[in-house]
């Protein structure tokens, strides 16, 4: 069988699985449809996973991992602190859109963790998110970040639009990934407000008041992690 | 039966539904699970839905289109154009965090549409974002307006900002739903760079040149649609 199927490793086996279940859903991908990508029976799938769930485990342990080991070499880099949050969202949504299946199952399928890992997801979240809080706050003692909510909405925001690029950056569309991410941190940055037009207050619905301090810094932001 | 339920109504139904696949995922929700929560028998359920695809395809049907009326009565609305984007924005976020569990549905569970139904939502997608394309657009020419990417990437890192905040976004936390809104926008518009601060070039990774002119607004955007 080994001889058929010199493709067949654990690494292999959980991106073969993201795509599947990136594609079809986590539910619906079977033991045995992995299995039949790589022209094996389930049961040779069984020497390196127990089961679905391992596997799913396992594609979020190296999603987890790949993010958390790039904001910590950011942290423990030579890089300036005043721009270590613009490179660390810059390296996370470089990480996204060349991952996309792989972080596409992290995002997609928590309710199907067993509850264990739930927490232990919850808490990297916390963990990977008060990172980038830390950053963004040296960022602004620095004078180089400034924001007109709280640190933590901003970098709740920010990492919400780099997340999102799983679902629809192209890895094979005209921009190449490197230049995807940079161009996105440097929208993110600058945001889209010409330089001398005035702030927006909003002409309909809520009052548009009561937000026009800026950079505030306390802790309103909407609470949890993104 | 009628009096034991008298809460039972199809838009009920639906918003019970969707907070179950919320929670506990569409795969492992079933028909009388739902009913159950109602405490009526299953059976009674299909007097409003054939089946638990017709619930989810139902749930996609109200999320969708109150998003498409919100970007409508903006665009048909008094407001100034070159307004009209931070709005929409704004009322898109207010409507996600308004309505997490019939988003979430809606993001979540495209794997479990029909094929005709995903093509609908893929239709439906593409034109939504091409209205806020064009109120970016408007923007732009009033002036109002700036970017340093493409009105597409810009409208799409936006929409990504925005839409992730059906994950995290707590509606019982400390902001009210219409002050995250308006909050959100304010950061997205204004971006989180100090005035005086140059703009990030990235330090270490990729090369870090090739997009140093700005408000360029060609079509290299990521492709497809948030």
């Amino acid at each position: 069988m080994a001889t058929e199927t010199p493709s067949l490793t654990a690494e292999a086996v959980l991106r073969r699985a993201a795509d599947m279940f990136a594609q079809r859903g986590y539910a619906s991908t079977r033991m045995k449809d992995i299995a039949d990508t790589f022209g094996v029976t389930h049961a040779a799938l069984y020497y390196y996973f127990r089961n679905k769930e391992q596997i799913l485990i396992q594609i979020n342990r190296v999603a987890i991992e790949g993010l958390m080991a790039t904001a910590r070499a950011v942290r423990t880099s030579q890089i300036p602190v005043e721009h270590r949050f613009e490179e660390v969202v810059r390296r996370h949504i470089e990480f996204i859109v060349k991952n996309q299946a792989l972080v596409a199952t992290l995002f997609d399928n928590e309710y199907a963790l067993p509850r264990a890992h739930k927490t232990r997801l919850r808490k990297w979240r916390r963990e990977y998110t008060e990172m980038l809080v830390e950053m963004f706050v040296e960022g602004q003692r620095a004078g180089q970040l400034s924001a007109v909510v709280s640190p933590q909405l901003a970098v709740a925001l920010t990492l919400g639009a780099g997340n999102w690029t799983y679902r629809w950056y192209r890895l094979d569309g005209p921009i190449g990934p490197d230049d995807f991410a940079l161009q996105s941190v440097r929208f993110l940055t600058a945001g889209f407000l010409a330089r001398d037009a005035a702030p927006f207050t909003s002409p309909g619905g809520a009052d548009g008041q009561g937000t026009r301090d800026s950079t505030h810094s306390d802790n309103r932001d909407g609470t949890g992690q993104p």
